[in-house]
This record gives C-alpha cells, structure tokens and sequence, in this order.
C-alpha cells in the first residue's frame, strides 16, 4: 500500500458540505460525480497527495443512506492506493483478511477499487484503490 | 493544509490490532507512545507520506473508551499536516469553525495538536498537527 488515497466522509448535503470543506481547506472541490453502481453523488478535494471524498446517497437504499441512519454523518472509510489490486487481494486473503469484492470493480475516479469486510479490520471499512492504465 | 498526516484508530487491544495492521501493511508499527494528558497508548505505522496511528485507552474515563463504548472500535479522527497551527486555528475560526483547543497542546509523535469540533465539521473529528522544532 503506498499512500492513503482518500478518506471517504458520508454527508448528508453535498451542497452545504462541498461549501464546508471549501472553507476547512481554503479551496473548492475539484470534481463531482455520479458513482450510479453504489447510488452515490461524489465531490473530490485535494489534500497534497490525498484526497478527500465526500458521499451523497442518491437513493434511501444507498450504502451511505444507510451509514448515516446508523451512524450518522461522518468518515465512512479509509481508501489505499496499490499498484496491482488482484495481487493485493491475493495476498489479503492469504492473510486471513475478508474481502466485500475478491474481483476489483469500476469505482469513482478512474479506479478499480475492492472492498475489505470491517469486520476482519477493527471496525474500519477499508478500500483499495489502483489507477485504471490507458 | 499540506497533507493527511495520519488518521486515528480506537481500538480496544492495542497488541491485538498492530498484529493485524502489521498484517494489513505487510510491516510492523514503528512505534508505541503513551500520551498521558489523554490517557491512550498509541502506536504507529507509515503508509508512504501518511500514518497511521492506532489508540488504545490506558484508563475508563478516557476520550478513546468513551468513543469505544458509544460508536465501537474504528476510525476516531483524521489528523492534517500544517505548517502553522496557530494561523490555521486563526484562519479557521474566522471562517466559523468550532476549536475544541483554542490554542495548540503538546500531542504524540513530536506534534503540537489542536482539534476542531465534529459538531461544526460535519461529524468528522479533525485534527491539525505542526511539527515541533528544535
């Protein structure tokens, strides 16, 4: 793992949090965008060689609708940046970590990204992130 | 803000969790220190430019235990690298954010430290940390 990629932050308002965050850092959100597999409206901040994601849920049964019903608004997950994601979920698994996807899918970003299950990483919902190549 | 300089785990076994961080990273913690004034043990591992700090309480009535007990173990806090903290506590509480510390203290791993309010940052506990000179 080579660097933290981004930390995921579950909000309720993108609008209110975009304007928000913009004053946390001095500087607007760099990007938006619709992640339509996981019901989500994303915003982007840099952060030097990190990134902050804040989370939208577009739908009441989106991922994040649901973390916020149960947790309320706040940092919902921890992504990593790797060179070569299948490998990384090789050796994961070996380690007896449970992987959410043992196959990387399309995340926001122009990333392959997978999940590790928070049960197997003290409560810390855990995402790997690789550049897709072109 | 220059970077993330490390997010903040609560755990409740700190031997427990840097095996399996260890196991995460595919390297050990590089260090443990007790930070007395806020009754954790932490410990330490470098993912690249970041960090990642792990909090064990040392006694009940700590900020960590009382997380533990309300929220679970899990992500407590997000830590940004600054160059200045008493400007930054400045800019930000002219821009309308809640300083939990209104002036930095002496935190773990060589930092002065201010937090701000999760009640003003969406529920994301923040962190500022300047390194110290010497």
């Amino acid at each position: 793992m080579n660097k933290i990629e981004h930390i995921g932050i579950a909000v309720k308002d993108l609008e209110n949090s975009n304007s928000l965050f913009a004053s946390l850092f001095g500087k607007k959100h760099y990007k938006i965008e619709a992640v339509e597999s996981e019901n989500v409206l994303t915003s982007f901040f840099k952060c030097g060689p990190n990134k902050i994601e804040l989370l939208q849920a577009t739908t009441e049964d989106s991922p994040i609708a649901k973390f916020i019903e149960k947790k309320g608004e706040g940092i919902h997950h921890i992504a990593f940046a790797v060179d070569d994601i299948e490998s990384e979920i090789e050796r994961l698994t070996n380690e007896g970590f449970r992987m959410i996807h043992e196959k990387p899918k399309k995340g926001a970003d122009n990333k392959l990204i997978a999940f590790l299950h928070p049960k197997s990483t003290n409560g810390v919902l855990i995402e790997l992130c690789q550049d897709i190549q072109h």
